[in-house]
């Protein structure tokens, strides 16, 4: 990289971090590139020089966030001995957590309230978007392909009318890709019910009902795993 | 009401009104008074003769959308037979999808990205934020006593550090403040997990996996109902 190139993604990096601080303090949908020009001590044309529009810069903080959720699942994936398909489930799932709860900013923008007039770049979101899904569905292949995976019957009826998929996405590995319609289900089915717990534990809204959300969640990601064989069950341990 | 009175109230309707139009094109966080009040043909001084804050208007917006919810979901149970809980229940959780998607702007004040710096008044929100969850707990404490709801043994074993429970409210019918812990959990669970599938879908995270987010969300919501015994289940029906 010359120099020339190295300050200038510095300085991309510098606008990344005041706006996601801006979006931090007054939300993820009031975003001002004045304000953020003004802090650069650039002009807004100056500011153009790096993006070609707020929602470029957007784009770049959803694709930079997909990343991070994708590498803290990666990592946690990655942290379990590679047969023990329960520990790499477990680790990865109670990452998906905690990185939504140390990350609001991260979360808000891709789960959160869609940015006013902000037109989604699936062409460039998707890719990236797909990584955290792909650690989950490679960890079910692994297991189905090992005999630890017993999707239950009520799973086994889909209705007719119903069809799920993993779409062809690089971060889709070939195993995943190949895993069959009801494993597909089976785990969008397991990352809504967690992720409505998450959610609603983000925004406060389990507050009045709940002694300890994260036990809560532990109990809700145990009960589902139990529920297509990756656990045991209460009475066969 | 005198006619000063209903002059003022009539006011308050339409800064409420032109709130929640501004929310809808710039989203719940970009509410601006002067905007607001320009629009009114007011100054700003004269908007807070009817509101004292910023956060006494946004509370009240909230408020207006608990009830709205709470409302739906209110119809669509008495619509039904009353000792028919499956289809009390069904109605009940259609109405609340159906509700989110037809309100996108009541729905993301409630369960979405949270107001920046906003001061949430729980002691105004909270009881009519409990009518939706009320009407649930009560077709579920309805159908235990009449021997129509049986909790999964998985469900009855609840960690020893996890407590659940429905706060005291006038939102929270006497039969539903009496359920046994079990059966609170049981709701919150199924409530988190439509609730999941539901916020996936309306911030548009389902598309690329499922053909049809309503099919998904109506097997999802049998599944549930089936795993507590509220709908046979596949063999015996």
């Amino acid at each position: 990289m010359s120099r020339r190139e190295k300050i200038r993604q510095s300085t991309i990096e510098e606008i990344k971090a005041i706006a996601r601080r801006q979006m931090a303090e007054t939300g993820t949908g009031s975003l001002s590139i004045n304000a953020l020009a003004r802090e650069m001590e650039m002009t807004p044309s100056g500011f153009y020089r790096y993006f070609a529009s707020r929602d470029d810069l957007v784009t770049d903080l959803i694709v930079d966030a997909y990343n991070s959720l994708g590498d803290a699942m990666e990592t946690a994936d990655t942290s379990q001995p590679r047969d023990d398909y329960p520990a790499r489930m477990e680790a990865t799932l109670i990452a998906y957590r905690a990185w939504g709860i140390e990350h609001p900013v991260d979360f808000e923008l891709i789960f959160g309230t869609p940015i006013p007039n902000y037109q989604p770049r699936d062409d460039l979101t998707k890719p990236v978007g797909l990584r955290s899904l792909g650690v989950i569905f490679r960890i079910l292949a692994d297991a189905l392909a090992a005999g630890g995976l017993h999707p239950m019957p009520e799973h086994l009826h889909l209705p007719p009318r119903l069809h799920v998929g993993l779409p062809a996405s690089a971060a889709i590995p070939p195993e995943a890709a190949a895993l069959p319609e009801v494993v597909v289900y089976v785990g969008l089915v397991g990352w809504s019910r967690l992720h409505g717990l998450l959610t609603l534990e983000i925004h406060r809204q389990m507050d009045h009902f709940v002694s300890d959300p994260e036990v809560f969640y532990h109990h809700e990601m145990r009960s589902l795993m139990r529920s297509v064989g990756m656990l045991a069950g209460e009475k066969t341990p």
